[in-house]
């Protein structure tokens, strides 16, 4: 069996068993919601693990490009929940999977994009099932729900051909800036704006399936999720420094970590240098808006034990420069050059996407599994 | 012919007139100084771009990682210098480039790292030709040049079985931070140093043939360079928007860019919607530290064209928010649900990392070959 220590780096680790308790963990948290998760696989883009989220009771995925949604079929999902809005032109590829026996649903929230999807769609003789994404805090995308807009855009959606209207969702993303508290407040806000907009399109006498709601955080926080039909949860497969930053997670929570390799050592700088840098890490630096700056992030052994108050502080392509928050001298006695080493990262989205493959343990250095990405659109 | 706006997005866009002329312009500069170019091969990562600064009198390849040293090998690019601290492990690699006819060159700068990669090659029936990497300015790694630590070093590597001395290297990242006049001063501080630690060496009876300087704007800056043997400039190929705020490019210099899709519009919130996000973009936001903050890039027409004031303002995995800089409404006629726009990069290097391939076009929106890269390591 290889090992870690075998590994050429930098590589992209999966602890399986740590991934195991973060999926147990919010299937757990659905069912005390009573409402099913539809888990987000713009994190871990990948068969496997999507194979272990519909065990674990999941209904369907929900994916951010097309080479997920592509991904995600071939490996046996076929509830396919497509939650960005969807470009006029690529209804071509959703066509292609619904031909296929996929159930794929876009998105919309402008009533110039249902009539160019419901147009390309009947050239295309398909009819794409699509969800209206509504802004109920300003935070990104999705439609204003005042003036009738919301009613306006179903009734249109209703009427145009080469599109189906499936429901509606939100996206509490503001809930990564906030604490507990107004996390749990952000959820009540976003929930009872969706039960409200589905009561008022229902009364119109068009169906509306699906209520979606989305945010790890603010559901891990939320009191109660009655009235939604779905949660859309993708970061808690793996967790991160951030998500442990703003108390969605522990440290010892996060399932993913890149194995890289000393090849620099500097006593006289107080520094270490990896083969691990901007590109392996990427250039996320979320946690420096946090009480807990990991700059671009936290340094374990091979074994996977933090080594504490070592942190990966500057990053150049290929380069990562590890120092102490403390000005503390670093462990060098562990840190020869050749040592392997594992650092946890800020974004575990943005990190993974630099690698084709996961290497697969279960709490020890082997590696039992290769596990491939999705990557790219 | 197939046309940008047919592509699925977000896609990179590579415009190889523009590129040209930054390939010309080094190797003039290059000429000037009278020192040849060994230009970077971590910001094309691409086999046909080699080609062409072969073609502009390129004396080989300097490589971040060993997958770039595979690929720019297997395009037919003999000579190769890897110039990233070698990790002792990934000598096996390096060995089977030089018993296929590469002459690839590695990187140390420490006695640990010597003894380690001279067991390995031994090992592996190699001899690894490698050159010390100096610290002249406490930027990043190497070793640095006092008490006889370079001399001890040569020596060792003199004296080791499975390497051999091949030189002298600097890297002058700290000209990215610099004003005109300060990369010229930092150009020169390395420049005598090389010059200096060579005199040594040689005067040791141990040859010094590679003494190697790199960085774009320290290149581009410097006044001479007489007793370089070669310069590792990278970026220049591209040119980026930090390369702008920093005065070493002009925006119309730069050559790659993100062909992104308007899929949201928001008068009222005076935002575009774009399908090229965090993953499309990378999250490097080094322009915010100068004074021409371009957010995560600044926006073009489909044909290139700059759209003054519009810019990527926020961004989340496949999402990109558009506004203005001066907070005047966004030129919304321009940029309807559809609408395919061209966004140029903070760093090239790390927003072509998101992407297999180029879509190569020559100054119009036809594509006119597709160009992949070496992704990975």
């Amino acid at each position: 069996m290889t090992g870690l220590s075998s590994l050429q780096t930098p590589t992209l680790v999966l602890d399986r068993l740590t991934m195991q308790r973060n999926i147990d963990m919010m299937a757990a948290r659905a069912r005390e919601l009573g409402v099913p998760l539809r888990p987000h696989g713009k994190t871990p883009k990948n068969a496997e693990v999507a194979g272990q989220l519909m065990a674990a009771g999941a209904i369907g995925v929900t994916v951010s490009t097309l080479r997920e949604a592509e991904g995600y079929f071939a490996a046996g999902v076929h509830d396919i929940f497509y939650a960005v809005a969807l470009a006029p032109d690529k209804v071509a590829r959703i066509g292609a999977l619904i031909a296929a026996g996929a159930n794929v649903t876009g998105l919309v929230d402008h009533p110039d994009a249902v009539r160019a999807i419901g147009a390309n769609a009947v050239q295309c003789g398909t009819v794409i099932p699509v969800a209206v994404e509504l802004d109920i805090d300003g935070y990104r995308s999705g439609l204003p729900d005042r003036d009738g807009a919301l009613e306006s855009l179903a009734g249109l959606i209703q009427s145009t051909a080469g599109v189906g209207f499936a429901g509606i969702m939100s996206y509490g993303g503001a809930s990564y800036g906030c604490t507990v508290e107004q996390a749990r407040a952000l959820a009540e806000t976003h929930r009872q704006a969706l039960v409200s907009a589905h009561g008022r399109i229902e009364a119109l006498g068009i169906p509306c399936p699906m209520v979606s709601f989305g945010s790890s955080p603010a559901t891990l926080h939320a009191a109660r999720m009655d009235g939604v039909t779905e949660l859309r949860c993708g970061i808690y497969v793996f967790q991160d420094l951030f998500q442990a930053a703003i108390g969605a997670c522990r440290i010892e929570d996060i399932a993913v970590s890149v194995l890289c390799t000393v090849i620099g050592i500097r006593p006289d700088l107080n520094r270490v240098v990896v083969d691990a840098g901007g590109l392996a890490m990427s250039k996320d630096l979320s946690t420096a808006r946090t009480s807990s700056d990991a700059g671009y992030g936290l340094v374990c052994a091979i074994d996977g034990t933090l080594l504490p108050d070592v942190y990966m502080a500057t990053t150049s392509q290929e380069l990562g420069l590890l120092a102490t928050r403390s000005g503390a001298p670093l462990p060098f006695a562990q840190m020869g050059i050749g040592t392997k080493l594992r650092i946890l990262p800020n974004h575990a989205d943005m990190t993974a996407a630099a690698y084709e493959q996961y290497h697969v343990v279960a709490g020890t250095t082997d590696v039992t599994a290769i596990w491939r990405r999705f990557n790219g659109w």
